[in-house]
């Protein structure tokens, strides 16, 4: 059933189409870059220039500082009573620009080219929580009010690690409760499809230290009669996977919750170009464990890589020396419901029973994140997918995400809301690379759908 | 049955004893280190050093240039006709001495302490290579004449690879035509156990580079899809070896010769301390290949050992990379009959064959040596037993060497001699090491040995 976006909503939002152009440009135009010191003064500018523009658009705001950059909170808590109260997250911080001479246009002087918005920051994530910001400004200035009560968190470390999110959300969760929780920080599957992110998975990173003679050796005096770590942890690594690229840890897919054979389905249906993904990694054959297609590989099922091997002698040419250590880093990406903790636990359980004698092997977990998936169904679901549709003209899409965003697991777990994640960008835009663009015409869908997705909430709600 | 060195022998080089240390002490101050430009006028002076000392013992001698340092040669070539030829090599050159400030004595000052003479040069390979003149002068010195025909080959680049010797031989096969090839530039099983070496490993070294994506990729967005070369090289690695330790490439073993019982049982035999072996390369447990005993392992089996590895990131802390390049550094320590070309046949055949699809594999022979083993029958062994009876009054043990010295295979293949490995140095020597030395009891013995050794090689050719 086709949904619409309310003409009076509609309405502001064409009618000011020009002038939140005009401030999208100006938020770009800042360079709150918050990995680096010298951008400090930015960043007080950026949150200034957020606090502002809510409160413009009707909202209390606050300005609060963290032992990093400042959070900046924006409040609207008029609703009805029993009316829902939705927490919108977003970042306001960005990824350094460098390097420069790799930028068509200079990358804090935003540019439209060929309908899209390229500027550092345009699609991560000052855009898109400028469009959540706009959608707000649509109903305040058309209606006078919202249909749900709203809080609007905009951090300044996500590109640095959110480190201190966490404590802040803990500190203030009273202030912060909420039945839901939206994210835009994400992208699109493809032009056109509106997406609703129903998975990230988690991460279980270790390094894996042998150590076998006191010093290196030489490889002819030595030879055959000594253990050689390097040769130890291949083989220690070996047993990792089988034959067919499942994972050989005993108990690693215990808590493995397999999706739902819909989603299979529809993950099946979408328009993936596996040509144009071998082109875009460069490899003409592609990997992974049996029975899934390459989407699931990357989205429903958990995998184990090495992300680095040292040991002995690297440089040119040869030198003849038995090793006296060698070392891995290893990350586990996890999928609902592995837990970090227990996959450390079967790693170190798994390592200990295959490892050689001759060597002493040390395992490190230097980094846990828990895997999230999203309820892909109840009335937070459903109001995303009428709002997409009045935007967008048709249903979400439902996919994955391979990588990790722990603040989102972070925020169910505090907060106890679910999570929204609905994000406007797209494959290709470049989001931490130079020339990062945002495509227009999902700027202006993405405002039109978030302005829709407060109606439809507080409609799901009445129902 | 005991054997004794000739009286007028013994008697000269009693008498003689005094001076021969004097003068071992003169060649060992001269600081002929060949790896250092600053060195080359010492050099070209022990060059003439050794052709001054050879010609006073009633040598005729030649200093021959080559495109590195120069070789000396002495030939002393009177013996009666059908005697047999003698090629006798060590080197003049020596490692260079840094670190200084670990020398208890200056390496350059020879210093007699606890019957050890401590300099650089002493045992690797000045002292042995100045024993054997001895030898022959005290045949000369003492009756005028030597049993056999002599050729010393005294080269200047040993410590730096023996670049140019190959060709050297090459060019001058003719006039280094002889029957049995003598080298004293090893050591003996322990203190009083005079030790014949029955063989060298060979060695086929190997880079291989696995190349995955075209660049470093995020471990979450790809992980489960591509092909990790980290993990796939590890694979690689792990099947180069079975459970038991045995190498699983397909043919390795093929031209293995296995030991004849008799001189397993010899080894078997030997004082050999796995404690203190364990003590000093720092493991609790050793390893290696099922069926054969340590000192099988080291010397008579062949081995394949990772000496390097590398891949991503290696730095501190963690990066959620999957790689674009891992790269392995593999040798192989041959034995005979085994052949380094064929090794590599195999080694390419066995990796083309386990490698996974979506990686290319490259792998690069960097370095190649034939295995050498002695032949343990026959007059020149059976002279050579006599000998070190003579001086040591005992038999000599049969031992092997796990490491390579390229220039013997190539003596015996350039020169069609067998070659006797018969060295005077000790367990703990320091060869390349500070506080290098030689005990002195084996100067004096080695010198015994090899004046007895050329009598009973012209015995033995009359017998």
């Amino acid at each position: 059933m086709p949904a619409t976006l309310a003409s009076d909503l509609a309405r502001y939002l064409d009618d000011n189409d020009r002038r939140f152009h005009d401030e999208l440009f100006d938020f770009l135009r800042i360079p709150s870059v918050s990995a680096r010191s010298e951008y400090d003064a930015d960043m007080q500018r950026a949150a200034k220039w957020v606090s502002d523009n809510l409160r413009t658009a009707g909202l209390d705001t606050e300005i609060l500082s963290t032992p990093g950059h400042p959070v900046v909170l924006g409040e609207w808590r008029k609703a009805p009573a029993g009316a829902l109260t939705v927490l919108i997250y977003g970042h306001y911080d960005v990824q350094p620009a460098e390097p420069l001479e790799l930028w068509t246009s200079p990358p804090f002087e935003p540019a439209m080219r060929n309908g899209r918005i390229y500027a550092r920051g345009s699609v991560d994530d000052k855009g898109q929580l400028f469009a959540h910001m706009k959608a707000l400004e649509a109903h305040l200035g058309a209606r006078g009010r919202l249909p749900v009560n709203i809080i609007v968190l905009a951090e300044g470390e996500e590109e640095v690690g959110s480190d201190n999110l966490e404590a802040f959300v803990t500190k203030h969760a009273k202030r912060l409760a909420c039945d839901y929780i939206v994210i835009s920080d994400s992208s699109m599957f493809a032009p056109g499809l509106p997406s609703i992110l129903s998975s990230l998975r988690g991460l279980a990173y270790f390094q894996i230290d042998l150590e076998g003679p006191a010093g290196d050796l030489h490889s002819g005096s030595y030879g055959g009669a000594v253990v050689n770590p390097a040769m130890a942890l291949a083989r220690i690594l070996a047993t990792f996977f089988d034959a067919n690229g499942h994972i050989a840890i005993p108990g690693f897919y215990d808590k493995v919750r397999e999706w739902d054979p819909k989603i299979r389905a529809q993950i099946k249906a979408l328009p993936f170009d596996e040509a144009n993904f071998k082109k875009e990694v460069g490899v003409s054959v592609l990997g992974g464990e049996a029975g899934y297609s390459t989407l699931e590989r990357l989205w429903s099922r958990p995998t184990c890589e090495v992300n680095g091997l040292l040991s002995g002698y690297t440089a040119e040419g040869s030198k003849t020396v038995l090793p006296s250590k060698a070392m891995a880093k290893v990350s586990c990406r996890l999928v609902a419901d592995q837990n970090p903790a227990e996959i450390e636990r079967l790693v170190r359980e798994h390592i200990t029973r295959v490892a050689p004698a001759g060597v002493k092997v040390t395992i490190q977990m230097l980094h846990g994140g828990q895997p999230w998936s999203a309820e892909l169904q109840g009335p937070l679901y459903d109001a995303a997918k009428r709002a997409l549709n009045a935007a967008f003209g048709r249903d979400p899409v439902v996919i994955g995400e391979g990588g990790s965003i722990p603040v989102v697991s972070d925020f169910q777990r505090l907060l106890g809301a679910p999570v929204l994640l609905v994000g406007f960008g797209l494959p290709g835009e470049n989001a931490h690379a130079p020339d990062e663009w945002f495509a227009d015409e999902n700027f202006t869908k993405g405002m039109r759908a978030m302005a829709s997705l407060w109606d439809e909430i507080a409609a799901g709600a009445r129902a």
